[in-house]
C-alpha cells in the first residue's frame, strides 16, 4: 500500500530514517567507548527496541514497569527501570518481572530500597540497584555525594538487592563535582562501582567525560542525534523519522487551510525547559516549508499558507513532522513503517497505555 | 476497592460530580429550552453517553468518525459529527454507519458535500446536512451569509442528502449578525431551517440568545457548567469530576515531592486562545491545595510543598485534578468510576485511538 492511501490521521516512521538514526547512535557511542541502553519510553514498540539491541545495546531502559512488562514478554532480558518502584501493587508485579528479566532499578531513598528488598527476599531474588543522583534535574535523586555513599551502603546491607553503581540526569557538565565527589566517596570504602549511568539524546560525548560507562539516550530513535527544541533545533525531516499523514479537510480563505489533525494526533505544545516559548510552532510540514502550522485546536490544525504558492485542495495529504515526537507516539495505537513511500510494516505501540 | 488501593496513575471520576454535571446541565437547557446535544469527544465512553441521553440529550455529537462507529455499536442512533469527513476510505465507513444510525453531518463546501452525495447516492443512504458558518471561530466554515445561502442550495439538489439546518462554534455573541443574516437569506428562499447547532460548555444561553435549537456542550460532564481556563476559571474540585490519583514517589528536598503523574499521564498544558500565558498550572490537588504542581516531565509530576503543613511521605496517595480534562482522558485506556471512596465501575474509553 502507498503511504497516499492510509486513512488519516496516520502516524508513520520513515523506516530509512529510523535505521539510520539507530545505527548512527550504536556508531557513534561505539567510537566514544560508552554504551548504548536506549530508553524504549520513546517508542513502547518491542520491534525497535529489538533493532537498537541488534545494533549494539546492551540493554534497554524503562521508564514505566508496564514497558518492562511488554518489553520482557517480548524476550528482551536486560531491563533498567529509571524510575521509584513503590506500593505493594506495583512491587508484586515487579518480583513477577524479576522471574523473567534481569532487572536493575533506580533509587533514591532507603525507604524505596527497603520496600524492594523485602519483596526480593520473600521471593528469593536478586534485583540490581544504581543509587540516582539529582545532579542539578532538580527532580529525583538524593542531594549529596554523602548522602549517595549512605544510601549504597544501606543497598549493600540488604537482602535481594545488589548495588550495581549512580545514574543521574540529566548529563549537565555541571554534574560533574557531584559525581566525582560521590564515586571518590563509594571508592574510598571499597563499593564496586560497575555502573555509571547518564543520559540522553545529544549528550553521549558529556556522559563520557563524566565518566558514565553508558548512555540512555532515546529520543534520536525518531528526532535524529539532537532532540528538538523550539527555536534552537526545529524538527529536520533528514533526521526526524516520525511523519504524521494528515488530509486537507477545509480551504476556508486564501490564507487559511485546516488538517485532520489536531491536539489528539500531535500532542499539545509546550517547552517545559523553556515555559517562557509560546507555543508558536507546532508541526513542520514536509512537503511544504513555507506553509507554517500555527495553531491546533482537539481535532483540526491550522495552517497559514499565505506565504506558500501551492494551491492547497480539500483531500490533499500533507506529511508532518511532529515537534514532540515520543509525546506522539503516546497518542497513537499504531506506528506504521513506511519505506519510499510505501507501508511495510504496522506496529502496534504494545506498551501505549500500560501502567 | 477503596480508591487508595487503585495502582496509579489512575484516571478517576467521582460519580456523584459527574451524574450532577449531567443532570444540572440537562435541566439548565431545558430552562433555556435549547435542545441539549452533548459533545462526547470529551469523554469518548458510551455509558456516559447513554447517561446524557437519559437525562434528556436529543442525541450526540461526535469530532471523528472512529467516535460515532463506537457510540452506534453501543446502540446510540442520532449523530451529529461536526467534521468535514474527506476521502474514499472514510466515505466508505460514513455509508456503513448509515445503515445502523441516522446521522447529520456538517460541510463547509460544495466538495465534501458533493462526495458524500456521490456515496449515499450509491448505496441508497440518506444522510442530513448542517452547513458550517464561520463566525468567529476562524478554523472550519464558510465565510459569509452568501456562501451559506449558496452551499445550501446546492446541498438541497444533491441526491442522497437531506439539508437540515445550520451549525457554528463558538458560541459568540459576535456570531449574531452571520447567523441572523444567513437566516434570512434561507428564509427569504423558503429554504426550511431545522436545527440551529451552537456550542459549546458556559455558551448555553448565548446559543438560545442567537436562536439557536441544539448546544452541542460537551466538556460539562467533567469540567461543570463553564470550561476550565487559566487564571480565569481554575480547576475546581466541587464540579470537576476527574481525579488523577498519582503516588508520591520521591521527597528529595523539604520544598519539593515527586508523584507518578506526568505529561503522559495529564497532558502538555498550554492554553491554544491564550498562548501568552506560561504554563504555570498542571494540576490542582485536592487534598492538599497549598501544594503546587509547578512542572511535569514525561512521568514525573514536580510539586512545591513549600507553603504546606503537612509532611508528604513516600507512598502517600494525592488526587490530582487535571487542568485540560478532555485531552487527560484521551491519553488513559479506563476510567474509574469513583463514589465516596469506592470504586464502583470501570470504564473503557472505549473510542480512544479511533481514527
Amino acid at each position: 500500500m502507498n503511504v497516499e492511501d492510509l486513512e488519516t490521521p496516520a502516524l508513520t516512521a520513515d523506516l530509512d530514517v529510523l535505521e539510520t538514526n539507530i545505527r548512527h547512535m550504536a556508531d557513534h557511542c561505539r567510537d566514544l567507548g560508552i554504551e548504548l541502553r536506549p530508553h524504549v519510553k520513546t517508542h513502547k514498540i518491542p520491534e525497535i527496541a529489538h533493532m537498537q539491541l541488534a545494533a549494539g545495546a546492551t540493554g534497554i531502559t524503562c521508564q514505566r514497569l508496564g514497558e518492562a512488562d511488554v518489553m520482557a514478554a517480548a524476550g528482551i532480558k536486560d531491563i533498567l527501570i529509571t524510575y521509584n518502584i513503590v506500593g505493594t501493587k506495583k512491587l508484586e508485579r515487579l518480583m513477577r518481572l524479576a522471574e523473567r528479566a534481569d532487572l536493575t532499578l533506580t533509587v533514591d531513598s532507603g525507604y524505596v530500597a527497603s520496600e524492594i528488598s523485602n519483596q526480593a527476599q520473600e521471593k528469593g531474588c536478586e534485583i540490581g540497584v544504581l543509587v540516582e543522583l539529582d545532579t542539578g534535574g532538580e527532580r529525583t535523586g538524593v542531594q549529596s555525594p554523602k548522602e549517595a555513599l549512605r544510601l549504597a551502603e544501606k543497598v549493600m546491607e540488604m537482602p535481594g538487592l545488589s548495588f550495581r553503581g549512580i545514574m543521574t540526569y540529566p548529563s549537565h557538565e555541571r554534574a560533574k563535582p557531584f559525581m566525582e565527589r560521590t564515586l571518590q566517596l563509594l571508592r574510598s570504602r571499597e563499593i564496586p562501582v560497575e555502573v555509571i549511568s547518564g543520559g540522553g539524546t545529544g549528550f553521549e560525548a558529556i556522559s563520557k567525560d563524566l565518566g558514565c560507562t553508558e548512555t540512555r539516550s532515546g529520543s534520536y530513535v525518531f528526532e535524529g542525534p539532537k532532540r528538538i527544541s523550539i527555536p534552537a533545533n526545529p524538527p529536520n525531516p533528514v533526521t526526524c523519522a516520525l511523519r504524521l499523514i494528515a488530509t486537507v479537510v477545509s480551504t476556508p480563505t486564501a490564507k487559511r487551510v485546516i488538517v485532520d489533525a489536531g491536539e489528539k494526533s500531535l500532542t499539545l505544545y509546550t517547552n517545559f525547559f523553556r515555559p517562557q516559548l509560546p507555543p508558536s510552532h507546532y508541526g513542520y510540514i514536509v512537503e511544504y516549508p513555507t506553509a507554517k502550522m500555527y495553531g491546533m485546536s482537539v481535532e483540526h490544525g491550522h495552517v497559514d499558507v499565505g506565504s506558500c504558492e501551492h494551491k492547497f485542495k480539500i483531500g490533499d495529504k500533507l506529511s508532518i513532522v511532529p515537534v514532540h515526537q515520543g509525546m506522539t507516539l503516546n497518542l497513537h495505537d499504531e506506528l506504521v513503517g513506511v519505506r519510499e513511500g510505501e507501508v511495510e510494516v504496522v506496529w502496534p505501540v504494545a506498551a501505549r497505555g500500560k501502567k
